[in-house]
């Protein structure tokens, strides 16, 4: 049995994994998730999302039996629509899961049936030679699942994300017998989320938030605002049940949240939660008797947060004495969003409450102590730490060998055999990511980010040059900036600068230069860099547009 | 006597305030501060520094008396070489903050007598009717001070950034007497820091890290490297010293890691320090006897820290087995580059202690107790919460209020009257930014930085069109990208596709279209976009260059 992890080991999102079995370089395959990660500004500006690079396993398309989707997180599910086409397996997840992953499947216009829905763990999948099962563990969604892979007679447990929580509110609670149950007959490996690995004390439960945050809307004088990812159904009926219990209506704003609860409403994952009003009744409710749960924990620019901090949404507007509640954590690389609405609020006036004290959110991620109950429940022979950064894999790998399991630090593109008596690298395999930029996807090394990011950092001066039917400069050459001063040095006009100097040149150049597209373009740059340079203090990119007349 | 913050009030950096004493709209005019706050990705691409826009003080140049510079902190001091000549004004700073104020100044060609040294209370400097003093603090630089500033028989109080450090290691210790001795005879306004509000514990002594450091320190196996500021010169001293006392010889290594100690040595602030040695020498030492004081503690990507992570920096590589602390906290914006930079640490097998513990860092800034603390020892009649975002400056307001105090939330552009039995808004100021960009200083709004934004999110095309002497498109419209994928649906390529298309516009538009300009570029801008948009799903920035032949 190999392990083969594409992405998530090595970082935190676009997870996916590849389990092999059979001979060697012609195993068949089972993928287990097919997430994706966000661009940010400083490397990937105008991508919309990103996934793993899923060349590899494309190339082995007819080896692949299928995909199993542990849960509807966006580091998990994100990417099946953009990759379903290219490698055609069936999907097997579990009823919300499947949910989420059917709209995502038909906007590429692919049917529902595509998405195989599955019951729980004694019931097993057969995908080739492998037998699956969805193990239910408690995480910050409903039916989060660990996946119990057995082939060849040897079983792995893959965690996926999750939590110990015996009171989770929505969904199945740890069941550790229901875990010892499934790890009977030994199991092999346990490749277990990373993500708390440095979070010292054992992690509290969803019920723990419900008492602090109706305390909370109970004390609140104006209306009550609260934040959550809209796919933490359990946080959204705690939230809800605590706004009903202190007499509040509750009104749910943004898309993702009314999506995220109807299809926990559809799938039966959500058996009761408090009434509902619109945003159109809410405006007519007065405000010390309403609460709105809305989008945008994570500063999202357009989500309901975002644009109540900006004034205004669908009618809503926030005021002094007001209350709003982020009942999440800051993902980092997100603070600065975060902290923007935080102090928008604060000009209005609006209290905001984060989770600084702990109250109001719990993560949905095994702390260390967890993660050691976890291999002490499933007792594997070799722990492979997966959905983590580096750093975190090496931790969760030094805790796990001081525990007396064998254990292996397994980046992305690092093949593992598992069949040994200890795990062995058995290869690696190209990785890397892949972007969608509007409708195409593109490789990240393709050098199109690069180049935009090259323009936003240093500008842009387009230089035309037209040469006639004779091989003559006709005119002068004309010069266009974006992005970079107008003027500079002695105030004088940036542009003109640069038409002179080049122009100096191409009076003096030679004929075979002129003549010679790459040395001409090559010669402009070097003096449109130049020159910018002097009169502005920076080196431009450069475009040269050379037209040639023809007679 | 007004108080007017022209930066830093609304935000953590670019700190510059004014003081005005005198007949309405005609004051004299003080500055304290001048300070930079730095650019990102997100929303200032490829700018080198920002800083308050001073356009307001420049109109008034004439009736500006004097700078006072608090201490040497980059969002203090960082701007004065930038200001200086459209300001004009003297520049008064305590030694070791003039000594890097002169180099900063050299840089433009000024001589050192542009900044006077003075000395501390009670000590005065006369800038028209104002007489000023600074007052000695603590903080995380050498001779950080408060300022004591009178006019018209009113007294107020600028902290300037400061901690209640009774035993800090380098420079003068919080000395309450001190403080209450220049706080005799009333003061009526304490304007004061605001940066950790938040922290609702009362900060501790840079002296309490010492022995954690050196435990750190003696338990370590291999290399041990430290970070920090440069400019904390007290925590170079503390972990300098730990490093000797276990045996170790210290390196420093980075510019600004010289520059500091130099300073520190040059102005006698820095009495005593263990022996360095230089990089060359410290490749000679067995790697158990070395300890490296490195630059880079926020990640900055230039840095040592950085370059180290990335393998090696002046023959120095790390290995498994060496120790890296951060002996700092991660500025919020900057947790992408230190987590990039331990990753990378983690990769290599190096052993990456940060500030989790609290063991190896202590804040520069006042908590709230120490607040509090502060607010009782000057006894002001109004405390004006400065340095902090605005939900730092409305707690601080806050607790100032529920304490007793008079107080204001007065951010950038507000002029607040202190003269009188409250503190009132005597009008509001324009503010803005400005942005170092290469050579010039662009305004904030000036669309530069915006062009850049756009080209980084959407990409570029290039339009060429040439029109001849009778007003006939020549030839075939000519299409470069910059920063779009290649090919777009059905693999045709962009360029192509949008030829064709522009083309096919050109040859069925009327000469009324092809001979007006602003129309002509309107049609095939619109084209373009459409066009990109089927292809890519990407709407991208458009260039037309439209080349008229001349007869």
């Amino acid at each position: 049995m190999i392990y083969l992890p594409l992405g998530g080991a090595g970082e935190i999102g676009m997870n996916c994994y590849v389990y092999g079995y059979g001979p060697e370089d012609n195993e068949r395959l089972i993928v287990v998730d097919m997430g994706v990660t966000f661009p940010d500004m400083d490397t990937t500006p105008g991508v919309d999302i990103i996934f793993a690079d899923i060349g590899w396993l494309e190339e082995r398309k007819n080896r692949i039996e299928a995909i199993f989707i542990t849960h509807a997180h966006e580091d998990h599910v994100g990417a099946v629509g953009h990759t379903f086409e290219r490698l055609g397996a069936p999907i097997y997840a579990r009823a919300f899961t499947a949910n989420i992953a059917r709209h995502k499947l038909a906007e590429y216009g692919l049917s529902e049936s595509t998405v195989r829905v599955v019951g729980t763990f004694p019931e097993v999948v057969k995908a080739g030679p492998f037998d699956v099962s969805f193990l239910p563990i408690s995480h910050s969604i409903p039916e989060s699942s660990a996946l119990v892979i057995e082939a060849g007679g040897e079983k792995v447990i893959h965690t996926g994300d999750f939590k110990l929580d015996e009171s989770p509110i929505v969904g199945e609670a740890w069941d550790p017998d229901l875990w010892r149950e499934a790890s009977k007959g030994g199991v092999k490996a346990l490749i277990c989320d990373s993500t708390n690995v440095f979070s010292p004390v054992a992690g509290r439960s969803e019920s723990t938030l419900s008492g602090n945050i109706e305390a909370l809307i109970k004390d609140a004088k104006g209306m009550v605002v609260a934040t959550t990812f809209a796919s933490n159904v359990a946080r959204l009926k705690t939230l809800a049940e605590a706004g009903e219990r202190a007499g509040r209506s509750i009104c749910l704003m943004g898309r993702a949240m009314r999506r995220m609860t109807e299809a926990a409403i559809e799938t039966g994952v959500l058996k009761s939660f408090p009434k509902v009003v619109s945003p159109e009744d809410a405006s007519g409710i007065p405000r010390e008797n309403l609460m709105l749960l809305v989008t945008g924990s994570q500063g999202e620019r357009r989500a309901a947060s975002a644009q109540l901090a900006n004034g205004k949404y669908l009618g809503m507007v926030l005021k002094e004495g007001d209350t709003f509640l982020f009942s999440s954590k800051t993902i980092p690389g997100n603070e600065k969003g975060v902290i923007k609405i935080i102090n928008q609020f604060s000009e209005i006036g609006v209290d905001v409450v984060d989770d600084a004290g702990g109250l109001y959110h719990v993560s949905g991620h095994a702390n260390r102590p967890d993660l050691e109950t976890m291999h002490q429940t499933v007792k594997p022979q070799i722990v492979i730490p997966m959905h983590g950064e580096h750093r975190h894999l090496r931790e969760h790998a030094k805790i796990s060998e001081n525990n007396g399991f064998q254990s292996i630090v397994a980046v992305n593109g690092m093949m593992v055999n598992l069949s040994g008596n200890a795990p062995q690298v058995a290869g690696y395999v190209e990785t890397g990511r892949t972007y969608l930029d509007g409708s195409v996807q593109i490789g990240a090394l393709d050098g199109i980010v690069r180049d935009r990011i090259r323009m936003a950092l240093n500008g842009l001066v387009i230089v035309t040059v037209i040469i006639d039917e004779e091989g003559e400069v006709l005119g002068e050459p004309w010069c266009e900036i974006k992005g970079l001063p107008k003027t500079g040095r002695n105030n004088a006009p940036l542009v003109d600068v640069l038409e002179e100097d080049l122009d100096q040149f191409l009076r003096r150049a030679n004929a075979k230069t002129i003549a010679d597209d790459v040395k001409l373009e090559r010669e402009l740059k070097r003096i449109t860099r130049q020159s910018s340079q002097n009169e502005i203090g920076k080196r431009p990119e450069v475009s040269i547009i050379i037209s040639r007349l023809s007679a």
